[in-house]
């Protein structure tokens, strides 16, 4: 089952330094590492902005809200989730 | 490039049915065809509303343009265009 | 799988009323049918407004947007839908 | 009588941790309590977001304010309140 | 149990003038009836708009409701409640 | 000559706890004193939310600002004033 | 007393034209009129919109009200009225 | 002196198609020629929408409203100006 | 050239309390030396908030950049600029 | 390809001041270089604001995002990006 999710990143200017830099290596390994397993199927950069749109492919709500509220920049996220229906013109 | 394109349909409900239907099917078939060439990348339905979410692979903003002025639907939706870069963490 | 839903519908006024009418009585009979089969969880009136949050439970994206798109009164609704997870507090 | 409250937290960053701990565990008491006492009859996580979408089940606006504002995280939480009628077409 | 509510009226210009007329009259009748009945508390005038903020003096969500869709302007109308309840420093 | 006035209060996590319980005794003290005056006329919890929505009866809008910017809590405070005209439907 | 008022005009584009020319030349009368009897202090264009920023100088928000709403445009004018005190730093 | 505008369009699907072909060969023909007089310094089209954003250079507001209230779209326009100044790292 | 200015200020709780005393007279003198100069035309505060309305009379943006930019207070507040046309119904 | 790029810089009053300026200068540095090199083609100050409205020029939306998160003052920017096309009456 598919979901649009919107991440917009705001980290405080007062944040420690080699803590944000823990954060960000730590979010970049789980993300991969959840793209690997085929339930983030596709991150994409919005140009412009520390923020990206994804597509999830998961089970469940509780699924996709344990991956979201366990990735390691979470407390610093607006995230906006867009459930995704098929669309009776889609060919895939 | 890409681009993430949301289009919400407002149909006035004084139009024509008949014409509806027309612009409807022709919205179809232009989407179906849009998607087999490879430029309308993907095309989901935003569940519980009548709108999509898409992802276009154009050359250009030019090209985007023309695309989405031409879609039969065009005059009754409204289209908010996010241009998408690769993202640092993306595997793909 | 649970979803929350809030419903606001407007109806133009100019509509022939005798429509209205039977749109309504098939809306009633339909809300009706879904909330037999218990996939309607909860219906509930927005004080003063002509609008109403419910709880679906359905199996899919796909099958929410299936039974809202549906509804006789869709074309006059502005839907917003939230997904539900299991709150870690929640007794139930 | 019914309420639909949405509560979203923010807690800030640099909010000492151990504090937060201690209001997180007995926000959690607190809403089992309530939930068993059966005035806080619904409780869903959203997906996606530090946040809840609540049903309460109370006597009067000010029974209402008097359990949220003594909730632990109340200074922390951005709350919107609904007050929900009996839907004509409810089956309950 | 007080509500603040308020009212905005948006009357369709292409609307036959004598049905306007009878609505703001009936409006008008029902109006003084519910305060002299002692539910419709306060009724003021916003300054510079067709729109009014009302307090409202009823048993229940329910009862408010009942009240607020049986106004003849009602279909013409944008309401929003706000529940309100006793202040600490209040002195009445 | 009456105001509708809107407050909500947003106090710093950080703002030292023995100064906001100071503001907090000094504005309920001036909230009841500009009430016995007669020119708070009155003063309304918002249910789940720490705000207030209250009518002034003062002589102009420099009174009006002089009560308002000079409450304790004032610089913490969003503040919306609709001024208020008589309602051809009111009876009082 | 002053306030500051912003009107937008939005007129449907089915509304008999020349109803709408008679509608204009009334109201640009009212506002001369208005204007030398001084209640309408100033009266400003927004530049590149049909609306105006005006400064009125009345006795009573009750004045302003009946001023504003028999204006021969206000019902298809949106208005925003701002109360002004007098600014401590003012030399007028 | 320098002006951003923003227009979006938006014409009534039951305005007569005659009307607007001829208004959008008026509005063509006075952009083009107000172009070539270098009033209208820039004119782009918003991808994916019936907007543009436009740069005009004129040498007063009233100037710019003259021009902007006079195009034969402005009925049907929603207009956004801000005016520009020098930035103090522009090089040209 | 007139400009309609609106400026909303809010300082930090945490700013040294000696130098918003500074800044603000700084400001209060900076407000009457430029509407002595003829150029700060009006200057109002709006009733119940910490926000002038403000006209100012300038010969272009760049020279109403620099006023406003180099006020005490310019980094402390959010300003919304308006530029003003003259309007066919005024009599000055 | 072009790009309206609007900027809106917010710096936390708490920032280290000479942490600031190096930043700002390094920015201007930044930015007269983009501007010789052509991909920053226009660079206006909004009146009134800490902002500015831009176009840029690049050949992809990738080389975008890496010029604008580059920017010194990237972290304390609120960034909106339109993508531009050709408009159909532009002469240029």
């Amino acid at each position: 089952m598919l979901y649009c999710v919107r991440m917009d990143v705001q980290i405080p200017h007062d944040y420690p330094a080699e803590r944000i830099e823990m954060l960000k290596a730590e979010e970049k390994a789980r993300a991969i590492e959840l793209q690997r397993a085929g339930v983030w199927r596709h991150l994409w950069r919005i140009a412009g902005a520390y923020a990206n749109i994804s597509i999830f492919d998961v089970a469940s709500h509780d699924e996709l809200h344990t991956l979201l509220s366990t990735l390691p920049l979470f407390p610093f996220m607006a995230i906006v989730v867009t459930p995704l229906a098929r669309h009776p013109s889609a060919i895939d």
